[in-house]
């Protein structure tokens, strides 16, 4: 249903009434590849369309934005109003979780086209009866269109024109705003052009948008250096994990671990008597993606840990690999969906010359995929159905993009609080492709991006361009699999400068502890990112309590998150500009909220860096040379500012990063939307 | 049909192929609208075409690009060639006239992903048995896909690989890339991915994007200044105008011109007793839109003058103004076709307070609107039956959208050499609009582009920007209605100026003589852009063998553009840094083109400007610090310059403007539609 398609021209012959629809709507935003993916909000936000509307000649046009959740009969319709050069924009607001679509129509309104004539004619001194006529004519059309008392006034309005009366009265009668508003109650719509291409809107929870993530493994979660933890022991944890301020606790696998080629210590080929595997490598006869690992509990353990969790506002997120050990039930029961080789073993996961002989991929080529995709829809559903509504995808862009927008569209369609984070560490289209099928959140290069440059552009991308409509960054200082060169050698200083950067840059991001907070840094081996004695092949046991901990540094950042809207969004996100390529600066304010969030942060960690911060006063409603107050909630320092230009300075052994508030006058509610 | 579209999800159950549809394809470019408008190219011009290709995880994937013309029944195939990015590219050449299609198909090439995997794995001494047996596999299943000779030489191949010898001679002939080429000769697409989306290019003949466009009032063209002009005349001003090197001469309406409402000189509201009327006020009772003004000739010497100006490689192009005066006789025999007011007048056209009355907009929200369209389009076929190709359309924003799609669709569907020049001076999108309609060429606002900024923002605007794919510029410093104020007040160098720019950035360009090359630049009033007593409302008589004419100025000014064809296209624009803003300096290059041409213009009308002029010498394959020639076509003047800087100075009383030929060394012939 493209708009302003040419009438049919089967034997070149015009027919159809598309020959009447004059108005042309084109450059819709947002509008992801052609219609093809919905864009995405959270219950609450603002959805802000942009068009270039417009009609051959002189005639003015009206045109209304229409939107209405899917389980709707019925549009809702709110005007768009012109920004001038064509564009037109307007705004709806999503209040229910689930998918609204959206759409345009716009029409030549000819009593406002009439109207503005008429007024200029007056206003020339020019002749005007017969226009009088003309307006008398189209009221009365309108009336037909109306019911009721709005008929019965325009026929009054119509037959007042027609009065042999002084015309200057009647002009002005002719051009009462409230005429007009009456006519465009029931405007004559025969010929409007409709811009309705499903556009679609995925409305998720608030969480979607704004989450801070802890991963932990449960077999390293107990107290008692000698046995491995459990689903008891990383309940007993929560208070741990609540306190530093994190409202999603995220698990690797849970499911009992194979045997056949398991890894050892550090990835060793060969598994040592009393090692237990990777959490990822899953199934055995103890049972595969619906199974809870016997050594980590019960599914009932899971399901008050879930509960448990629930009371501290926590969610649980669970693991979504797909793909089993060579002992997973499914290898026996479901031969189909692996692939076999002629030497009849099954093809394990490789990307030679690497070999991951503990895994077996599915084989979505299959004859037999369908069955494959009931199956695996089949384990989320079982895991929602314990209390699950979280889950981080392992490596989805290593399975069908078809499967991936099949399987969460079914699950959202009856679930539609749930939450898919997509850990795709890939190429970017990859990553954005995986995001449109329909991924809530997803993994980003931020790990990687260390540089203030680097930092600038990679946001810029994400926050300011059509990304944004689609992509929501999660941002990861470090993983299981991703122990930076920064974290390596950066020291405390950057730790915390990576949680700063992390936590005020994305409205979700995620730490994997207790390495993050108690600054693991040891490598594997030099130029690597794997961590030594990694918890992925072996049971670790961590002092949380050690003094060194940063724990109480994030309970304040995710405090100030919190309390602040701002941080809440990654619409609002700014760069500024500060004389040091050390230092890098950024504020983020939210619609409606009267405070904005200005970060800066220093990225050396080794000096202390200075340098004149410039702040567009503009954004912030300040008003030039005056001075205003803003309040580092790291320190609890208040500073006094004046203007536009003012100075920092940051020791990165004492805290490399402000958060300052600031208080913002704002100039009208109505341009939020825009100017984020 | 869009790409990777997700299964059939009723019920939320699996069906249908696409589930093992893996390859996605998005970001295609050209694609104009989502696919709802056609690209532009002529006969023998090449079509790039780019998408974003990609798979889940890390199999290779091939891809073509398909296209046909519309009347033939098959696809063509070229291969897409990966960008790196996951960016990849192909091309093809439109050789005839009418409509082509063009699709992308892409799939994942398992033998390719093979073959790599093999070489990795025998590279790095690992053990490949297994892996020669499912090459073997792969080979047989080619081989069902393929015939013949082929069929048995990959079936030979497969047994080979199976055969118990030497490894490492049979790794040597699975990685023969003639057997590659093999296997690719009949890939598996049974599971590709097709992006079909009815992507098109209209291909129009080479004058639609190079042409040189004459514009004269035949009433004018008298020798004898005591009786008007005629066809004859017009006729006998061929050799001038083929002299100077045009090949377009379009004249305003020819037909019967209304007498009731008829303006008189200079627009004046009554008609004096010999005021000829405005061309425009087409229609009296000697006939309509298919007559000739009798005082004009008939409808042979029409005829005859095309046949005439054809010998001497001119296009005659007839003006398309559809509007009535209020004597033609459609307004009797179609009242419907007009609007009709209360009074029982037709609503002429006005624009408030401003009014036209001679004439009649036709009322294209009639409810006989298709009656109205079919007679508009008898119109254009009958002058095409009398030879006429080329139209030059008045005001095309005036009627609707949809109209003109159908009427050039049906036109070109018949007659695919047919141009269409869009005279619409109005606003950018509505302009853009229209040209992607189907208008072949359109006026710019290139008359009130007076600056180097202005000229370089918008040049590039036309010329780097999706725009190119379907908007032609055609460059007119003058119009009948446009005498601007930098032609009132320059003189002769701002004439020159202006017309060296005009030919030398746009393929197309024109100019309205012969007031243009007799320098005429007198305004109606300060202030206005209109001619004083204009020969839109009376007859001129002009000395067009006046010593100060332009003419042999122009004339090699087009011999120029005639002999280079880095002229005769506006994809190879590219503007150079020159530190002056009153030199403007730009060079263009075409595809398998020796030299390029560098053209300097001083802006200013007044005094001698100077400056060093950078060159990038990659784009002209010259060597740092090497000295090469330049040749000034416009003066025969040679120069030897060196290096990426030069100087040039440019006196306005002698000549504003170089055109300097210079010959380049060209990288690869396959680099060219990319670079330009």
């Amino acid at each position: 249903m493209v708009a302003s398609m040419p009438p049919e021209t089967s034997a070149g012959r015009p027919s159809g009434e598309t020959g009447r629809q004059r108005v042309a709507i084109s450059g819709v935003s947002p509008e992801i590849d052609c219609g093809r993916f919905p864009i995405k909000r959270v219950v609450g936000e603002p959805v802000t369309v942009e068009a270039d509307i417009f009609v051959d000649g002189h005639d003015l046009v009206s045109a209304v934005l229409r939107y209405r959740h899917e389980e709707d009969p019925s549009w809702s319709e709110v005007p768009l109003e012109p920004l001038g050069n064509d564009r037109w924009r307007g705004q709806f607001t999503v209040t229910r979780l689930g998918r609204y679509r959206y759409a345009l129509r716009a029409w030549v309104d000819h009593f406002a086209t009439w109207r503005r004539g008429l007024a200029r004619k007056a206003e020339a001194g020019q002749d005007v009866a017969v226009d009088l006529l003309i307006g008398a004519d189209l009221l009365e059309a309108s009336a037909d269109l109306a019911t009721g008392d709005d008929a019965a006034a325009l026929r009054a309005a119509a037959a007042r024109l027609r009065e042999e009366r002084d015309p200057t009265q009647r002009v002005r009668e002719a051009l009462d705003p409230a005429l007009e508003a009456l006519v465009h109650r029931c405007p004559d719509t025969r010929f409007a052009t409709d811009y309705d291409k499903g556009l679609s809107v995925v409305v998720d929870p608030e969480r979607a948008r704004f989450s801070t993530w802890y991963e932990m493994f449960p077999r390293s979660a107990s107290p008692d250096p000698t046995r491995p933890g459990t689903l008891r022991d990383v309940e007993a944890r929560l208070p741990y994990v609540a306190e530093m301020g994190f409202d999603i606790l995220y698990l690797p696998p849970i499911h009992p671990i194979g045997r056949t080629k398991r890894k050892g210590r550090n990835n060793a080929p060969v598994a040592g008597p009393g090692d237990p595997g990777s959490p990822w490598a899953i199934g055995s006869s103890e049972g595969g993606h619906t199974a809870v690992h016997p050594e980590l509990g019960t599914l009932d353990d899971l399901r008050r840990l879930v509960r448990a969790a629930r009371e501290l506002g926590i969610d649980v997120a669970l693991d979504l690999a797909f793909q089993a050990s060579p002992d997973h039930p499914y290898v026996r029961e479901h031969p189909e969906w692996f692939r076999w080789r002629p030497d009849g073993t099954v093809q394990y996961a490789e990307n030679p010359p690497k070999k991951y002989e503990d895994i077996y991929p599915f084989d979505f080529e299959s004859e037999q995929w369908a069955t494959l995709w009931e199956e695996l829809a089949r384990v989320v559903e079982f895991w929602i159905e314990q209390g699950v509504h979280v889950f981080r995808v392992d490596n989805p862009h290593t399975k069908p993009f078809a499967f991936w927008e099949w399987l969460i569209d079914r699950i959202k369609r009856a679930y539609p609080d749930v939450i898919f984070l997509s850990e795709a560490f890939t190429r970017p289209k990859v990553m954005y492709h995986l995001a449109k099928l329909g991924f809530s959140q997803s993994y980003t290069y931020f790990a990687w991006r260390a540089t203030k440059q680097e930092l600038i552009d990679y946001f810029t991308e994400l926050t300011r361009s059509e990304v944004r409509e689609y992509f929501r960054p999660n941002l990861w200082p470090n993983t299981p699999d991703i122990l930076t060169e920064q974290l390596q050698h950066g020291g405390r200083p950057t730790f915390m400068a990576r949680l700063v950067l992390a936590a005020t840059l994305g409205a979700s991001y995620g730490i994997y502890g207790p390495p993050f907070e108690l600054m693991e840094h040891v490598p594997f081996a030099q130029g690597s990112e794997e961590y030594l004695d990694s918890e992925k092949y072996q049971v670790r046991h961590w002092d949380i309590d050690h003094p060194d901990s940063l724990r109480e540094f994030i309970g304040r950042v995710n405090g100030i998150r919190r309390a602040h809207r701002a941080l809440q969004t990654d619409r609002g996100l700014a760069f500024h500009r500060i004389d040091n390529d050390q230092i890098i600066a950024y504020s983020k304010v939210a619609p409606g909220d009267d405070d904005a969030i200005v970060t800066v942060v220093n990225l050396d960690p080794h000096y202390t860096q200075s340098g004149w911060l410039e702040l567009p006063l503009d954004r912030f409603g300040l008003e030039p040379d005056q001075p205003f107050q803003v309040h580092d909630l790291l320190t609890d320092a208040y500073y006094l500012w004046r203007g536009a230009w003012n100075y920092v300075e940051l020791d990165p052994r004492r805290v490399p990063a402000h958060i300052l508030s600031l208080k913002r006058r704002r100039r009208t509610e109505r341009d939020f939307e825009y100017f984020l």
